[in-house]
């Protein structure tokens, strides 16, 4: 397929390359121009304008939050895009831009597809993604072979394109909400001389099993926060983004509050690059410790 | 071996049946003796009072909580009971009673082991429960072929009974604050127009596989209360608990704090007696649906 | 003095008439023209766009939120305004919005004095505000003699506009935890038979005395939460731009999250255009009456 | 009257000192004995025991907490008490205690009164304390000359005592409440540069008179929390028993839940003799600042 690709911070390199290797032609285009060599000598296009990205099959994009693709994708630009492109957007955006954006590209008739993905930077590397698509069926499934050589799966979640982005945020809080708990956790029990390897021992051979408790658990359980995997600074911005998404449709969501409140409290306290299981931090900070 | 058990409620009657399979002679006692009969046909003793359940090689508790506990181990009891005794108390109880058993068995020269149990009954029936004990090694070393009989893992925490109780209620914590976290998550995005099993199916094939997630998650997508795994007032129970053992040692819990209120809520409601997945039952209301 | 105002909501009417009587001309400006034609009779003069009305000694704003006001005051409606026009804004805004105008104007050589007030339309009626101004002194004391109009007390904040936004944000923070925190009082001691009305006597006879207290206290006890002073839909659009403040200075605000998600839980129940005392209803709604 | 009293604190002596000033008898009693010397010197009798001061025509309490409270007033005292006496407690205790003792007194022909207070040593000392009571009205009737030389205001609540103390619970959860919500705002307008003091100037001048935001405001102001005129200890503990007393009844309370979890972190930063106005210094703390 002929693909244009716009954003490339470590997420979006590692898709571009797996398109690459599968065979197909990218067109790539980011805003520090440099982030695009690699790419170059990989095989992809390098364009210099996001015009020339937008064309094409599709169009794939992957920036870093609302304010990044606003100041991209504008009015202009989905005015110049040739009628019936697929724009699949990847990134972890607001319910209420997502909305804003499907019903922008439906009045140019292009398509819009929200595809935000679960994993990190190393799964992506490896193909290997969890995607959670939301958007007209065609459209998703015209772009079906892409995702299956940058993700090991594909849920397709229902014809309105904002509630993939629900999705992705809805797990997100789970995450968040899980590693507060963790965090808690411990200073609960180290606070009665128990150590939390041993605590986790526990839980993660029966009740939690998976890679959430055992990773997060274990960073917590050290109390090393570096390298950051899940930085805490992006953390806050999606527990953000579900109580906005929450509000909207009037829910309120007290443990995302609580998490909230609890990453603040790490930024401010300068461990907004580290990773968000420094609320483990947060947590034994409070008691003191 | 010979064995006194002290509280027939469902997991001490699950117990005592595999304790008798396994070929141990055991007293039973219950403040209800009904409960005891089922158990004298299979072999049990039946003793009426707890002074001659306390006795033997060893003897096994499992009461409701702090009260029942109290009411039946008084001073005049340990009092009575023959030197070196092992007094296993298998029930989730205060960390605080559970410091003051410790000492209070210490000073008439009795062995305490706490010995709480993760698992609900049909988990004790097949004799596949999880057992966290804490106390003196050789005395937690003598009771471990019981162990062995009721439990398919022992996980020895520490010389500290009560640090027993605490991983317990830090499990049970953690366990309350999944599943307030669950009905939160469905609130968000059924209000978006996503089906909560369509969520669930996506975090449980990545995220968060293992029972919890799994068995919770779908009675809050059916809204399927009953019957009841684990009910909601004892669910209130135990992080009441754990918020006493955090507080202290000076830690604050707030998620456990919101789980607190939540649970509070429901039994306002008249949702004790359900399963404490009702917690999604609260978050709904909250959001007018 | 000769003077343009924009926006004739409730609030903005009160004001104008104020500026009348007391002898200003008054340019009004409004999105509905309907509501301006009583000012007409009074002596005002209507114009037909915001630009007619940002010119002469100052402009005075009060809209109703971002959104509004972003409507109006653009770019184009700045650069044709007349250099060393004062704009007033009375509106509570963001702080993040008070900093960028602050920013605008000054570009443009154009003078931003922000003046949130405290107090509802009767207090505006009766000239009885109190305004809380922040911006450049000299701006702010060549329009002095219009506040003394219409309100009774002008607090000087500082140098930064925005200020005197986060000071007004802080004080209906505090007046919303302030209800909140009535709402769940009432929901303890009526839970224990006493009456809510007598709780108030005893506590603003001493403790609290004061509007607050006695007004809300009120509402909450008698359970009547029409004709609304101030109504839940706003009391949340100010409780979440107190959090966006603090979110902005790294600084968790737990209390106001708290209140957040109760006043999404009275908007859930269909409750948002009652006093914002419905806080009351939410508590006692939680606890099952 | 012919009085015994038992409980010689700060807030005790001063009303005993009272009490003589205004003529009565006073049988006094405590568990230092040197405590009651002073007394002796103002015309107090000093007793040995309890029980000679449960006798006359009323026996006044004032303990420090349940605890101290079940040290003392054991079965073996109620059942030698004249019949007839009325017994006033006046400390601040659980209401789940003050239901029992209404009923233990009631089963030995005694009269059960509680009357909890407002205000401080100093304020005790004056003779001026707010006096909230409960229980039976003929027994108050009797005391209430008494209640006149140690309060400037008696209200009479109910017949049921511990209605008594639920009001002086609720009433110090609210103080809790606007010290913790006072804490919060200073961090939000000195995040952007606000003086806090300027901040309370407004506030207190219109909104929120009275003591309370005067007082604690001004102490979070200056960041100045000794010497403490209400301890964070004692915060806390009234907090913990208003929490309990809600969920008796099955009623969250979400800000009390909040309170109690900042002033369990200020106990783990060593702030607890401190006055819990160090709530605005936990708020700072979490801040960064």
């Amino acid at each position: 397929m002929d693909i244009g690709f716009i954003g490339l911070g470590e997420m979006g390199v590692a898709m571009v390359q797996n398109m690459l290797k599968a065979g197909h032609t990218v067109r790539v285009w980011n805003r520090s121009p440099q982030r695009a060599e690699p790419l170059a000598a990989a095989g992809a296009r390098v364009v210099s304008s996001p015009a020339e990205a937008f064309s094409g099959d599709a169009v794939f994009s992957m920036l870093a939050d609302d304010a990044a693709l606003r100041a991209v994708i504008d009015a202009q630009l989905l005015e110049h895009a040739p009628r019936g492109l697929i724009h699949v957007n990847m990134a972890t955006i607001s319910v209420a831009l997502a909305e804003e954006l499907a019903h922008a590209h439906a009045l140019r008739g292009l398509h819009y597809v929200a595809a935000p993905v679960l994993g990190r930077p190393d799964v992506a590397a490896a193909g290997k993604l969890t995607i959670v698509a939301g958007g007209p069926a065609e459209a998703i499934d015209r772009v079906q072979p892409v995702f299956d050589v940058i993700g090991q799966k594909t849920w397709r979640i229902g014809s309105l394109p904002q509630q993939a982005n629900v999705m992705k945020l809805a797990a997100n809080f789970m995450l968040a909400a899980a590693v507060e708990t963790l965090g808690e956790a411990a200073s609960l029990v180290t606070g009665h001389g128990v150590a939390m390897q041993d605590f986790l021992d526990v839980i993660t051979a029966g009740l939690f099993p998976g890679p959430v408790y055992q990773g997060y658990g274990k960073m917590i359980a050290e109390r090393r926060y570096e390298p950051a995997l899940f930085k805490a600074r992006l953390g806050l911005k999606d527990v953000r983004l579900a109580l906005a998404a929450a509000d909207a449709v009037s829910t309120p969501l007290p443990v995302a509050s609580v998490v909230r409140d609890s990453l603040i409290e790490a930024i401010a306290h300068g461990d907004g690059e580290k990773d968000f299981a420094v609320l483990g931090q947060v947590s034994a900070r409070r008691a003191g410790r």
